[in-house]
């Protein structure tokens, strides 16, 4: 609170809104955040992963150029302090080129992913940190979006990465990140997918098609949706023929378990270096994962998914992707391997994989499932009543002997109608109430009641602790 | 990690930095700030106060004519996405006049407190919050003021504010949470400055100049600095008389204990209603503090100090400020009542009553009394060694169960050499290394090394699993 308000009175008619794609989040929304929060960060931590921060606002130069032009336009920049104006070149305002003045009006910008950053950061600190590097990170991000159910202008990412490693146990650990976390959400029925964009790109050249592995894994990544006719439509339109649809036929409609895909194709890249390479890769994961759970650990939902794409241009390794099946809800996860991390800022050959978790995907699956806990376990534990100074006066230092005993505990601050303070209590989801009339101060036996049960009870202030501890 | 990149070549030779004025924060940075977040946030539950967030991004007309003339020029804008010169006046722009198209070519800014955006979160969210709303706010800032030495473009607020309560248990329980939280930081000698401002405007008022009560608040100040010679000085050329000052004289140079004090006050302003109005606040506070902690409460050391001004414009009761005795350092903390936080949005009324916690200071301080707990606890707590593929294969159901125990481990995720390993170990600051050699694997009994005493010892799996329970 350490500011000076001027102009009260000028300000008095302005009807506040929020900016247009931003959220308020209250404190019921909050525990719940927090929930999914804790929990995805005590698993990074559980393996080795720990946290970072960066600012939210980079250099716009670190930014540009990495997203595509598309995600350039989404970025939000931040006008220059000062006498902006002065330094911009006067033809390009008299003809309004917004474009071309945008470098001049900004030098910064508002991060637009947890990657970018991160990677500067490797390379600004490689002097300072021990490689395999391991971090996660937590942060808002921000995109220019236009607005939409479920799409914000700011929301949060939960990424979790590691640099100069090429062990495949990373990807493997990935797995039992994304299994642990989600089980401890209290996610029962979710598939993680698993590709590998050698094996795209071993189909592709099999074909003799390497150069058009782009249109190839977008028409396949379709087929879900349209099905196999309709990929195969697609794949005509973006030049394949007849014949290549023939051998990619196969490929495209692989099931049955994991070995039995891997058996289909390696017979299908058996004339493919580099499909041969991803395929190993992914053998490697799976068997990692194996020996890792060794013969206790409960099997994740592991899928091998040829259909499975991502940014392609990008990944260059495992890619993965993570499923609810309980509820209809895009991916709430993924990642992948990508080889050249830090390239972009001039630190070449460090090779990088890493996953994240959509958080607020996560939170509308967590809500439509009612998995989360009861909300009132973060929350005040206890109101003690207040009917008149006396009851006041007797109240203050039991509340600080709540306190004192780690029970969050508060007074009613003025005496005021019990309904009142009740419907205070039910606001707030308080399960307990503490009264304190006449009868209680005379007796030193005070009455706790159970919010929910509406029970009474009268006990000491040593029982209501106890009490207050054990739930 | 969703995101093309398209453009390596063309990216690679920018070497990155930071934007001005932001910061990095390493692991070790972050554990580090997580325990002072974390320790605050503890003790603003157990007092009732519950979490909310607000976007990053403000309307500007919700941020703008609310912090000054000064303020607002620090106030971040977000330039428009799109054609933003589009709408621009070109007449404004042919003469470069800056101030006047900013609200033109800017909708949004970053918040620059925590304080107008609660103000308009209690407006917009009248109808779903329970009066008295407590809740507390631990979210990043951003000013555009020049860079230097502790002062960041980017920083966080930790703030706890009810709004909708006159009773002074609030302010009480302002002092026992400072007390409470710093003490818990491991701070030992602090102290919570108290003054109202309504004693303030009764010490003006008596003198005969209420109406120049801001430059009287402004000089005594400064007693600290320049003494009452000084204060005198600037006195007189604020337009207060000799006169004045000898009446000031015994106010400004109160000292002794707080009971001295307010008998001083007392007499002094027994002319005054709203100073005596003022007293009886405090007085207040005091009995509820005391009240409050009953036989057993450690007294904090809270002192009436009558210099102590803050935003004198905004504030209407109780201030407060606080200081460590251990460090030269600014003020930690402060805070007040305000009668009308919400009437710049409209709705009138509402009194309000907050104090905060500047984490980045308490940071500095606590480094410099060597007060942060051993990093290490957050981190990983034992890394296995990886001599070769059969001492992984060996080593990896051992790392899951270590895992499912609840204990953070890694496996170096690749064969290197002994050296190689320590070395991460370290510079990750891991306090245990588990080795696993062809010995180990035969007689299953691990060495485990202390890597702060090196000690070594041979255990089964289990009894690893219970040693590092224990630490």
């Amino acid at each position: 609170m350490p500011v000076t308000f001027c102009t009260f009175a000028l300000m008095s008619n302005i009807k506040p809104s929020l900016a247009k794609g931003t959220r308020d989040f209250s404190p019921q929304e909050m525990t719940k955040r927090n929930h999914i929060f804790d929990t995805i960060k005590k698993v990074f931590k559980k393996y080795g992963y720990a946290e970072i921060q960066t600012p939210s606002m980079e250099n716009l130069s670190t930014l540009t150029g990495k997203y595509g032009d598309e995600g350039d336009k989404l970025i939000f920049k931040i006008l220059n302090s000062g006498d902006f104006l002065s330094k911009v070149n006067p033809d390009l305002l008299a003809v309004k080129n917004s474009n071309a003045v945008t470098s001049q009006l900004s030098e910064k910008a508002l991060r637009y992913d947890l990657t970018v950053p991160f990677a500067r950061y490797v390379v600004m600190h490689q002097n300072d940190i021990a490689l395999p590097f391991k971090r996660f990170q937590v942060q808002p991000v921000w995109r220019a979006d236009r607005p939409q159910k479920g799409r914000y202008r700011e929301f949060y990412q939960c990424d979790v990465d590691v640099v100069g490693s090429e062990s495949l146990l990373n990807e493997a650990e990935f797995v039992l990140i994304y299994q642990e976390a989600l089980s401890n959400l209290g996610l029962k029925d979710f598939s993680i997918k698993i590709n590998n964009r050698k094996i795209l790109s071993g189909i592709a050249e099999i074909i003799g098609k390497p150069e058009l592995i782009i249109d190839m894994t977008v028409a396949i990544d379709k087929l879900d949706k349209i099905g196999f006719d309709g990929v195969s439509k697609e794949l005509l339109e973006r030049g394949f023929t007849q014949e290549d649809i023939d051998r990619l036929k196969p490929v495209i409609l692989l099931e049955g378990t994991n070995d039995t895909k891997l058996t289909t194709l390696k017979q299908v890249l058996s004339a493919s270096q580099i499909g041969l390479n991803g395929i190993e890769e992914i053998e490697l994961v799976f068997n990692y994962v194996q020996t890792l759970l060794g013969k206790d650990g409960e099997q994740p939902k592991l899928e091998l998914d040829i259909t499975l794409a991502r940014g392609l241009n990008y990944y260059t390794g495992c890619i993965f992707e993570v499923k609810t099946n309980e509820v209809a809800m895009g991916s709430i996860g993924g990642g992948g391997r990508y080889d050249d991390l830090t390239g972009m800022f001039g630190l070449k050959g460090l090779t990088g994989a890493g996953i994240s978790f959509g958080a607020d995907r996560i939170y509308d699956v967590l809500e439509e499932l009612n998995l989360f806990p009861e909300s009132t376990a973060a929350g005040t534990k206890v109101l003690i009543s207040n009917f008149d100074p006396a009851a006041e006066n007797y109240a203050l230092p039991l509340l600080y002997q709540l306190r004192a005993s780690g029970i969050s505990a508060e007074l009613y601050p003025s005496a005021a109608k019990l309904k009142k303070q009740m419907g205070y209590a039910d606001a707030k989801n308080i399960p307990f109430v503490l009264l304190i009339g006449s009868e209680e101060m005379q007796s030193a036996l005070l009455t706790l009641k159970n919010m929910h049960s509406g029970e009474q009870e009268k006990l000491s202030i040593e029982a209501v602790i106890a009490r207050l501890r054990e739930v």
